[in-house]
């Protein structure tokens, strides 16, 4: 179940108050359990949980795609009181020294940490490189994806809470929809299913989430080898700054007619336009 | 600096583009080293640093304030190519020998783990209780709150791209803002801001989220004992579920006259409602 009714006592200023039934976004515990050993607790909505850690394996490189993976299965011992799964058993065919993977990186990491180290070490642990895919799209198609997500989440106008992310192909197709209250779980969903049905890397697919565009989502695109991530709302500066040194583009506030191209504009260029008008001319 | 700037090009489907100047959400890893030990990394806007480093201590249930910290400084080996300093260094007066906390009864915890447990672990480990906090507030001055955090807050309407908390005292006065990246680290913020002025815990305080009401955030402002979250957003089940089990009263969809109560009723009364007019009948 991936929402929960209740009944909620609604107000309104000087008009009195009275009680409705709310629909709220479902947040649970998943833990990932590696070859015997807790790997880590996400807090997610629950559903595509097999989407969900094959893609935080993936987006963490502690594998490259899903035919490392020799077991999955739901802890049969782990169904909480509402009969929820909680924990996903993971044991992978070989098992890798550096499964401890980035986030051990970062946790670890010397006095010398900066986005600067980090961006260095995300980019050296991909295995797919997206600087030279040839990916090329239409101002036009990028602005018809938000719209296409929206139709194809289920959950946002019941519930209000919770994020989506969604792959599409060069020809603007949706290939997979996820929703979450964490907007990294979305990434990782549609990541994970990407992977599990063999489709990595994701050369010339494009990502985009319903929200801001972090760092680690960005991080998260490039494991997964997608050259274009857009965003309807604003990155962060060290979005921008990975997206840059990785050849990635990367879209923001993709909002009806209009986005901000922030890197690797080549992508993004109008099929129609051998004479653009220009609204300035720069940079 | 807590926002970058940075020429992006504009596009228009069908109307050309051009070269602006955008103003981004500034993000780098701050690492937090407890007693020498690095103890986390999080991805956070720069600034208020110092009070993002005791909020998180606090919150993680590893302080319960800031008399219990004898130094903290930034490391002066960590300044990166721009000048940031991203790595705290922080010595307690006496050693916990629990300070792993709860991210680590997380990370460990057997086949069992649930929203049930978790919730039980953070009742049990917070050092404040709510359920019997006096506060009452009138919805006529939750509604002013949000405008009142908009008002104080500088650089949403720039970057588009930052999370905000504010404290406000039960007069509706507001106390402390703070911005990031994060939501979590908005709230670690102004709680470690709170810590730092020796005012743990907040009782009969108010705590307000520009966005929505996680887990996390809930089990936040509990570890600081404040007895009302408010949130613009929607709450998801499991903050809720933590809410109701821990006598907080929780407030979703705060949005100009209109809110909903999802727990803790009795906090939130009409000061002139003796005779209240009722939307409906119920529960």
């Amino acid at each position: 179940m991936t929402t929960r009714r209740r009944r909620v006592r609604q107000l309104q200023v000087g008009g009195g108050s009275g009680w409705v039934t709310d629909e709220l976004a479902a947040e649970e515990p998943l833990e990932i359990r590696l070859d015997g050993e807790p790997l880590s607790v996400t807090m997610r909505t629950p559903g595509a949980d097999f989407d969900l850690t094959v893609g935080f394996l993936v987006t963490e490189g502690i594998i490259a795609g899903a035919d490392a993976i020799a077991t999955m299965s739901m802890c049969p011992r782990a169904a909480d009181a509402s009969g929820e799964y909680n924990v996903v058993e993971v044991t992978l065919r070989r098992h890798r020294p550096d499964a401890a993977g980035a986030r051990n990186f970062f946790m670890t990491s010397s006095c010398g940490v900066c986005g600067k180290a980090s961006i260095d070490a995300v980019r050296t642990r991909s295995e797919y490189a997206v600087s030279e895919d040839p990916l090329s799209v239409d101002p036009a198609l990028l602005a018809t994806l938000p719209d296409a997500l929206r139709a194809a989440q289920r959950m946002f106008t019941r519930t209000g809470g919770l994020h989506a992310a969604a792959i599409f192909n060069a020809a603007g197709d949706i290939m997979c929809v996820r929703e979450d209250v964490g907007r990294h779980n979305a990434f990782d969903k549609v990541i994970g299913w990407a992977a599990t049905q063999r489709l990595l890397p994701l050369t010339s697919h494009i990502i985009l989430a319903s929200g801001r565009a972090s760092f680690e989502l960005t991080q998260k695109a490039l494991m997964a080898g997608i050259p274009l991530l857009a965003a309807v709302s604003a990155p962060s500066s060290l979005a921008v700054e990975l997206a840059e040194e990785s050849g990635m583009t990367l879209v923001g506030f993709l909002r009806g007619e209009r986005m901000n191209v922030y890197t690797g504009h080549h992508r993004v260029q109008s099929a129609s336009a051998s004479s653009p008008r220009a609204l300035s001319t720069g940079p």
